[in-house]
């Protein structure tokens, strides 16, 4: 199968990497594009030369090509779309994964701005054009929450679903809790290890938890949720006062996105654990637990970030699709 | 898709309540039988009237019909094989799935005697069949380790696992640890509640653990382990001191399966383990944490036993062959 990848950031070149070293699983690369240039050979891309080029110049490709360009003229049967997300304009990722889907070529993204934004008429045109576009790293990095949803939860009524999906956050609080540290301090840690952005809005606002929690509602209730239906608290008043009352209780403070549909629920905010609960563990992982009506509570707990983490769900989305569609073609 | 459903114990009538109930799931039951009976219908049988004679009479059908006369001559497309487990012989379920297997016939199991004991040549079948062999309900009750396996972790190289696979035993030791009681006394409650059988040798001795060990060793490696090549120690000689020892330095003991090729580990056996550890948790559930080269570790965490929930595995892996095979046939 002939997979096209635009994006060369840390999810970009987690996933060409991994192409070139998982040679085996069938997965030719025959385009590539960064935000300055592009790359195209349809008998497949030396990936190591490309991104030693990258390395070096900042360029994967040549600078008269753009994505685009790969888009529209590439020989591939699905494309990687995992440019940085936009969560006010879903762009230029929407207009990309439009324009591989009118040439009827599957997509898979990592990009949460399309999917929360414009998921259900994006969904709609795949169908249209008979072809798959799926989005598993949007929701909890390496976690296959999606694949769990379509098949081991297969024929299961999901009734509500409550996680961990800001890996940021969790880390934070997890320092506060253990150290006494204000908020202040415990960011200022996290990001000396990377784990936030200089702006951290984004995470502690707990407005990131909710678009991953839109997009998990509308994949499964396809109730046309959008963020602003959201009830949102961040954890960036929290006081190392309120993380020592709870432990006096013997629990602590998360933030947890929880959905469910039959109480009206749709809520980002720092709740109070016991420290028993299975959403309570330390670090920046993420979990998500489904309640069904079959299976009951089904909880995964996995690495919610990371360049190869979310390669990871972008490779078991080609398999996917290539077991299912091109295989059989 | 027609399905017939070879056991009526627990797992059996929880599979056919739910057939019942989700009735637009497009899986009609055509043939049904217990240990002393049987009943045919190729236009679908009334599943609550079936159910209602059984509980009335003791059995579901005829009493001149047999498991093997559905097997051998109802019209299905997959058959559901959930007799009681017989570790030793795995009979008579190995005969059950070779005769449908030989129908080219897709077999579903929550059987764990014939896919410990002979999945290797069971595997090799089907595959000379063209039809499938699954199950996902062998392990961990409703925990869809199997499906996460084939396509939630596709392209990962599965380094190693280890888990929580006996419920009874993680009752057990819950409650030694939080009241300090013997292991017979744990015990004990554990039969009163319904959790452990009259002989808990099976269980609390780590055979069923080791069972579902060595099934998803051959599943994911391939590698022709059998019981006897488990490392096995189980929790019957735990004392009371061993638990307040393992929780004066903040831990606790729980019974883990483990598998790492590259170290030949192969074992079952009780574990002092952190308690903010993964598989720390109360009561009967089941876990599972597989160690990955990209996903790195992903732990699942629900239901390992139960009729409903061991329904929603069988269920799960009848939809994945009705959307592979049947639907597009």
């Amino acid at each position: 199968m002939k997979v096209a990848l635009i994006g060369l950031g840390s999810v970009g070149r987690g996933v060409a990497e991994m192409l070139a070293k998982k040679d085996d699983l069938g997965l030719v690369l025959t385009g590539i594009a960064d935000s300055k240039s592009a790359f195209m050979d349809p008998d497949g891309i030396d990936i190591t030369r490309v991104l030693a080029k990258k390395k070096k110049t900042g360029s994967c490709g040549d600078q008269h090509l753009s994505a685009a360009d790969v888009i529209k003229k590439a020989d591939y049967d699905a494309l990687v779309e995992v440019t940085p997300t936009n969560a006010l304009s879903g762009e230029p990722a929407i207009g990309h994964i439009k324009a591989a889907l009118n040439r009827k070529k599957h997509v898979v993204t990592s990009n949460k701005g399309p999917i929360a934004l414009a998921g259900k008429e994006l969904r709609a045109m795949a169908k249209k054009k008979g072809v798959s576009l799926r989005y598993e790293a949007t929701v909890a990095g390496a976690i296959p929450v999606m694949h769990t949803l379509e098949h081991g939860l297969a024929g299961n009524e999901i009734l509500a679903l409550y996680g961990v999906l800001n890996g940021t956050c969790n880390f934070i609080l997890t320092r506060m809790a253990a150290e006494g540290l204000t908020y202040e301090q415990a960011l200022m840690e996290a990001r000396e290890m990377g784990y936030a952005e200089a702006d951290p809005t984004y995470d502690v606002q707990g407005i990131d938890a909710a678009i991953k929690l839109v997009i998990l509602a509308n994949t499964i209730w396809d109730n046309g949720v959008k963020l602003a239906d959201v009830d949102r608290t961040g954890i960036d008043l929290l006081t190392p006062d309120a993380l020592r009352l709870a432990d006096e209780m013997g629990c602590t403070i998360r933030l947890i996105a929880e959905a469910n549909p039959k109480k009206r629920l749709l809520r980002v905010s720092p709740r109070i654990l016991d420290k028993n609960h299975p959403l309570v563990f330390e670090g920046t992982l993420n979990a998500l637990t489904l309640e069904t009506d079959m299976a009951k509570q089904i909880t995964l707990i996995g690495r919610g970030a990371g360049s190869v983490e979310t390669a990871s769900a972008i490779i078991g989305d080609l398999l996917y699709i290539r077991d299912r569609y091109v295989q059989r073609a």
